[in-house]
């Protein structure tokens, strides 16, 4: 074995522990070797059996010889522990687990801190797509203005059977995970959790602001029906699973989850079935898109590749935004114009309107386009989930998706208009 | 200033030179400060005009405090003059010069490992899509098989006037010179030649393999006409100017610059206007497209605005490709689907065809669909230029373009029935 080559430690041997060891065959030039593997169940069939399976991360975190760890279970705060001791221990790791990286920002940072060694997770958001070592090495400027995408490939696979192939979506739910796409629970997909753990590592790489997932506002596409999709295919749009980190003005950043209606020129229109797609819009270049196959064990393995070979090159996360002088804070001061569909018309109530510009109340199904304070819906999350069955952006083109309410005359002096409204 | 601060020289003050001005405005936070520009002509009235404003390069070369050079010239000979001194006196450069690079890639990589210096031209190909940084950083394992990318905006924009506007050929051309996306020189768009340059970087830092201009076939798109467009609208494709590099086996890597007939399906057909696109293709991640702004002032500023945040943090581009034990070399032993089109029906017999698939013989313009060898088209390029109006690849389709000609019984026993088909 080669002095300069990796010892690589592979903890978890699901699908993307078992692509990345057939990936890492395919390149053999690649300065990394497979030491040992940790899979959980000794007794489950699988169809490579490398040499070194173990059954315990011990002969991983623990062992003299590896000098590298990558850590692929689904348990986040198991692989917290998990992290925690390798780093400890002078070991190098990379990582797919976006709730893990996510939840633990801070923590992550200051161990590389403490120890001086590093963990790469570009696996964790967009698979193959090299989004997060972009924005940390070529975005690092100030001209960014803009991350919007579709980061979940099981919700867009979802989307994308109902929309062309008028599908249920239980079908194709079914079929989504029949077809590996879906994460092993799948409300962590339909219910934008995923999407949304993505967007909180883009944003710090994008724009140097550590979130908490708490103060961030998601929902999913797991309520959607036909009559949305009918509503959507109406006016020449699509519904996509959006995820959003936006600057507005005074250094602050907005950010969110949530379905959309997509025009036919965004360039996330034509993003379909299990595809991910990043727009990244800043001054000067206008916007950029990177396109590719999110999930799955091959891309997601050949990710862990490219990150396996920059420790190879000694990479490290500089996090450069997050050390500028003065990183954007969050801000929910925003107006997003929504579309909400319920059962009951007296829901109409309970969402935070600012302004009313649509309203269907039918035999079947009630809805209303309007607008809100992002603030707002993050403060009423938990009843506009209980009573709201679906609710999306209405309108996410190429220009900004907020309208910045200080500029309007917004501030709930229309809200009086809204009983009004629901009388008619 | 602060220490850390690069002090730059920005030779050329042109449309690329300016927007870097501003861009550089834009983006406080990198760590560089403009020391001198350099512009050509002390008479030419200019929308910003820096305050230290020279008219001799030697004023930024040979500076003792200068320590980065951003070369933004056309002239390519002169231009790696500058670049050298600069390299020698100790500094850093950036460069956008395409040609300059692809030519002397040899003197380039060993002026860096001679002085220690940094050169960095991202901005060379693609304008802001960070094509060469990634393939060199992200995609530097064995899986990458094909690079295949619309990389000229000018040729892109002329072809999307008359496909989606049916203008003449001159009219576009004249609307893109208009609209700033032409190069100095429209022969540099319109022939291949600014294609043939990025591709010849991209192979490189792609596959590790150094090519010399001569050995590219190249062709573009100045003799094309509204048939060759009637031809493809009828077949539901668009005609677009390809450059692709790809592994062939045998540890090759086989490239060509020439227009293509797209196919809906293929990431490419969308790509209109004056953008370009890149597909990345490997094994495991399948196909990622990176869309952009490929040309025009601001796009090319922030790319090198990149390149310079690059050096500021040390960057260099160690050529991990070119360092492997084993870099592929160039073959032309490879067989593509051409259409050919031209005036005199007796041109035929001097198109390298291995077989005949479809032959038009009309009033105006004749034309004939079959296979030839890469090879072929490189030794005859001066005869086909010569004679053959138009020239473009039959097929392009989300499968390898190439038909590797030794599993096939080609080897030229179909020429017979090509003087056959003639006779028709």
């Amino acid at each position: 074995m080669n002095n300069n080559q990796l010892k690589i430690g592979i903890i978890g041997f699901g699908t993307v522990g078992q692509s990345l060891y057939e990936v890492l065959q395919k390149s053999p030039s690649t300065k990394a070797a497979i030491h040992t593997v940790v899979a959980k169940n000794p007794n489950k069939q699988r169809s490579i059996v490398p040499e070194n399976l173990k059954f315990n991360a011990s002969e991983i975190i623990n062992s003299n010889e590896i000098d590298t760890v990558v850590e692929l279970i689904d348990d986040d705060k198991e692989a917290l522990k998990l992290v925690k001791t390798a780093l400890y221990n002078g070991k190098n790791v990379v990582s797919g687990n976006k709730k893990m990286i996510a939840e633990n920002l801070e923590e992550i940072i200051r161990m590389q801190q403490d120890t001086g060694q590093s963990i790469l997770y570009d696996a964790s958001a967009c698979g193959s797509i090299p989004v997060i070592r972009n924005l940390e090495e070529y975005y690092d400027n100030d001209l960014l203005q803009n991350i919007t995408g579709i980061l979940n490939g099981s919700s867009n696979y979802i989307l994308t059977q109902m929309y062309a192939h008028h599908k249920t979506y239980e079908d194709a739910l079914a079929e989504a995970q029949e077809n590996g796409f879906a994460e092993s629970n799948p409300t962590f997909d339909v219910d934008g959790y995923d999407a949304m753990y993505k967007l909180i590592i883009l944003t710090l790489h994008g724009f140097g602001t550590i979130v908490k997932p708490e103060n961030v506002f998601y929902t999913g596409i797991s309520g959607i029906s036909g009559n949305d999709i009918s509503f959507a295919r109406e006016k020449g749009l699509k519904i996509k699973l959006i995820a959003h980190a936006c600057k507005v003005p005074g250094n602050k950043v907005a950010l969110f989850v949530m379905p959309a209606f997509v025009e036919p020129e965004n360039y996330l229109y034509n993003v379909d079935d299990e595809f991910n797609g990043v727009i990244i819009e800043g001054e000067a270049y206008d916007k950029q898109l990177m396109f590719g196959k999110g999930a799955g064990g091959h891309p997601t393995g050949s990710a862990v590749l490219s990150d396996i070979s920059a420790l190879s090159h000694q990479y490290k996360y500089e996090y450069k935004k997050l050390h500028l002088p003065n990183p954007p804070e969050v801000s929910e001061d925003v107006m997003l114009k929504m579309y909400f569909r319920y059962q009951k018309p007296e829901t109409i109530d309970i969402l935070p309107l600012q302004t009313i510009e649509e309203q269907h109340i039918g035999p079947q199904y009630h809805y209303t386009v309007g607008t809100v304070k992002l603030a707002d819906l993050l403060i009423n999350s938990d009843n506009l989930r209980k009573f709201v069955s679906f609710m999306a952006l209405r309108r996410i083109s190429n220009e900004s998706i907020f309208t910045h309410y200080q500029n309007k005359n917004y501030y709930r002096q229309s809200l009086a208009p809204v009983n009004a409204h629901l009388i008619l």
